[in-house]
């Protein structure tokens, strides 16, 4: 992608995630970025394509943050790991972030199966953490893995909402992991 | 309000779930609900109107499902119980849970002041919970009330995105808070 197309793309994904994909027209893209509407179109193709542009850098920014996550690691450590790539990738890019996680259904066409293709995939590899922990030990024997990983991922999928730039999402990740790691049970005497 | 009044109200929830706010136009509403455009405004004021009239409907289910959880019942029973009611407003609400989740951003004004306090509200309704059971006792001691509340409550506003009608929400919820209470770590000896 040229970096011209890039900054678009950026811009694009700023107004997307502050007014949705259907309230933002190109008149108001053109406007924001400063150029006439015409070069906007010959420039980025149309809005679903910069749409799609940004869906495209949320997928493999989400898909990079878990590819860091060490294969040989404890099972506990790779979930305590995996949340703090994710979250980075919210707080560091939340436009794309947002509109990755609430836009996608505006999507049409080719476009719209190949980003829902990556998001099942991502959730796979989520799965695919616990699922890899109880085989390997670390986790608990009994586990319901699709619940938990749901559990996991719907709380990360949520942070664009709430998530700001001033916070620190290793510290957050980890302050969750504990809580999902040990539960929030008290017990007067040993298990 | 009024039976039609209701109904304008459900099938305008529905085309938001669908199309989003900002999708959904005036035009659009009036075709679903057979009516002309003018009658519309006459009989609902305003997109912004019904758009507000379905967040109002969204707060009033969540809060009603938090007003049956007993305050008696032990901490992490309570917990279950809100979670059960959390997800089961929105299995049989869909549409009005996605709007409340996901479009109160479009609302304007005093109405937009109105919702932000009620889902405010509702976010501190979950944190005490968490602060009651660590007073009363029954959640560990060292918890993280504020990391907690955060995490099941991005669970439960992310099911809109993945909840079927086919799903049993009770069961789902209690397989999250068993993961809750007793986390995801196995051990070879008691702690």
């Amino acid at each position: 992608m040229s970096a011209r197309k890039a900054e678009l793309t950026r811009e694009a994904a700023r107004l997307f995630a502050e007014r949705g994909y259907h309230g933002t027209s190109m008149d108001a893209l053109a406007q924001a970025l400063g150029v006439q509407k015409g070069s906007l179109y010959s420039l980025t193709g149309s809005k679903q394509e910069l749409l799609y542009a940004t869906m495209r850098d949320g997928a493999d920014a989400f898909h990079a943050a878990l590819d860091a996550v060490p294969e040989d690691a404890p099972a506990v450590e790779r979930v305590r790991l995996a949340l703090r790539g994710h979250l980075r990738v919210v707080s560091e890019q939340i436009d794309v972030a947002t509109v990755f996680t609430r836009e996608w259904r505006y999507l049409d066409g080719e476009h719209r199966e190949e980003i829902l293709a990556e998001r099942r995939r991502y959730e796979e590899r989520w799965r695919a953490l616990f699922s890899e922990g109880l085989e390997k030990g670390g986790l608990r024997t009994d586990l319901d893995v699709a619940a938990a990983a749901l559990l996991v991922l719907s709380a990360a999928n949520w942070a664009y909402t709430w998530l700001t730039p001033d916070r620190d999402t290793d510290e957050l990740a980890d302050r969750f992991t504990a809580i999902l790691v040990d539960g929030i049970r008290g017990y007067a005497t040993p298990r």
